[in-house]
């Protein structure tokens, strides 16, 4: 990855979007993403972090928790992206969404993408936070 | 769970649902429902099983057979619903629907949603028959 | 298309199913279904054709109005159906499911595939039994 | 609609979430949106009514705009969505929910459910907020 | 858009991919797409033509004509993207695509995404070359 | 399986197009897709062989790595298809496709379908060529 002085581009560099995608995600899990990838799909992890967290992540308009709640709810919707919900459930807790906010974005998705996508999403979440070892959430944190 | 005498209404109560969903899915197959949302999603396992066993189920216009139909040929075109098929086929079996019934459903459901969710529901279905030990079925249960 | 005697098969005749097709449809639906792909489509009207009203509707394990009821309950949780449902409501009406059943059918469809499916299959079906002229429905038909 | 005083109960009152609703998407929304299924439908749209406004927006966890924030990410990743999304688009509004913020949702979406449907709900937007004499959006609000 | 000559950047100019995109699409493609999202959505035009004629067509692996095939196959299988859909006909076409070899694409799309959007796709397509004025095909273009 | 001389014609007979399923995926494969759905789907798995390698694979128009990039394609934008993208991973590798032009095919597909769509099928694609021992791929054929 050594830099080509005489332009200060680099074609071996990382694309942009790297580091916010670090400083989000965790360096761990942003590893864990291009190794699930590698050796073959390389340039799309490039692409996906570039897109996601250079083009997207820092434009104005949107709070960072606010993109997480719309990226949370679009992959309720959509169904088969467990591991890509895994992935963002620890850049929400990361920005300190509460668990019991994550679980009522993705009942609410149940009205527009119904039950099913919503149940999905609540046990890729139920999974995550047991994990994570915060369950049983605190009282006031209690869905029903 | 205490009721209130004095409105006769307990906000803590289960929703209305749960014993027309029971009768029709069977005790162990409502409880191991709720469990896979607990403890993070149990409002909206009271919303799935209101809406879906008190508000539909209930409503005149379809049999209950019927709207089993209805409900694994949606399921099965959704795909992305390996849980919800296996809990429905549960249902569709307590309701006395054939096993063939149900892969001719899953068939003709190719036609609209394309191969590989037709395929990946009568995967599911066969495993649930074989599960439930009534594989292979009778001679004029086959289907070629 | 001249049949070829030898034979007893022709290559340029249509494929079977167009027969069950205008029996269920009515020539008129079949002949419109065919003129909209007219003149690059011809061989995928054919496929469809074969595929859906002899390979599909020719098999046993299902009746003919079950079958008309898994495909409007699919083609509602689809979305971006309006013409294939408005083929298929014609189907249904010809095999004398009533209209309060239709809609019950797409009803039933939310819990799955989400409101808005439900909401536009709902309308298409209320423009096209508005066009056939039985709106409003006698008051045992109506659904509220 | 005589309500019946014995009981207090009127089993042809329109079902709780229709007085929420009106608060949040105007008497004239609402009352379009049961038009557009009546006389078919209605008891449709007193399930949609009742699930999305009273047993989804009166929920804690997640104020209104969030909720409505959510709701439109997910009706611009299902696709053929455009009626409901336009219905949506005046209670974000209603809710001051700025313009750029909701095309910056939309463009968010189409990370993660591709760009043709974000094109779409943003093309809905556009037609939405020229109607309502919004455009162009002020310097601040604008995109690029 | 005047430049900025120091750093020989320009944060108004259109981003690399507008010039790929006119010489494949024609430059009135490209300001109709422009102009759909005008004034709300230029971000999104601008992330779009980046991602797609700068990021995705230009890699190497994949000929431009392949690339179209790949893209036309999605957009049948989407469903909903008629204006993505024309958009891309007229690039295959520019690209010498022959019009029977679209449509055996979009039939080809039938086992897996299911007939109707197939049959959407095809209905697309014989508009688009409709308004061409390349109808009917020459026999040796004819599909059946 | 004995054929009626008298006729020619054996309804027991395997319909058309498992030859060429077995020329194209090879016996084990095809093998092993009827044994995947043995013993309750036999006829989905003919309706499945017939349509898609007697009906489409053999039209004009398209040559073999042509439908089976549209295949691909299709398969990673409909999602919840890790099943069928390995069976057609496999013919996609016996046809000669290079693993990086399917890697490019998927990564092109997340423009319109978004990146989880792609990202589950380079994961997909990771495991297939890796149990067949291709990785890694020679410097010519990687990706970034």
């Amino acid at each position: 990855m050594s830099s080509t002085p005489e332009t200060g581009e680099d074609p071996e560099a990382a694309p942009p979007g790297y580091r916010t995608a670090e400083s989000m995600a965790g360096e761990e899990a942003v590893t864990g993403f291009v190794d699930s990838l590698d050796p073959v799909g390389g340039h799309l992890a490039d692409l996906v972090i570039e897109t996601v967290f250079d083009k997207l992540y820092r434009r104005p308009g949107l709070s960072h928790p606010e993109r997480e709640m719309v990226t949370l709810a679009v992959l309720a919707a959509l169904g088969d992206t467990e591991s890509q919900l895994t992935l963002h459930l620890g850049i929400a807790h990361r920005l300190g969404i509460a668990p019991s906010k994550v679980i009522e974005i993705f009942a609410h998705t149940s009205a527009y993408a119904g039950f099913p996508r919503a149940l999905n999403a609540v046990e890729t979440a139920k999974q995550f936070y047991g994990e994570l070892g915060v369950l049983p959430l605190a009282q006031n944190q209690q869905a029903r």
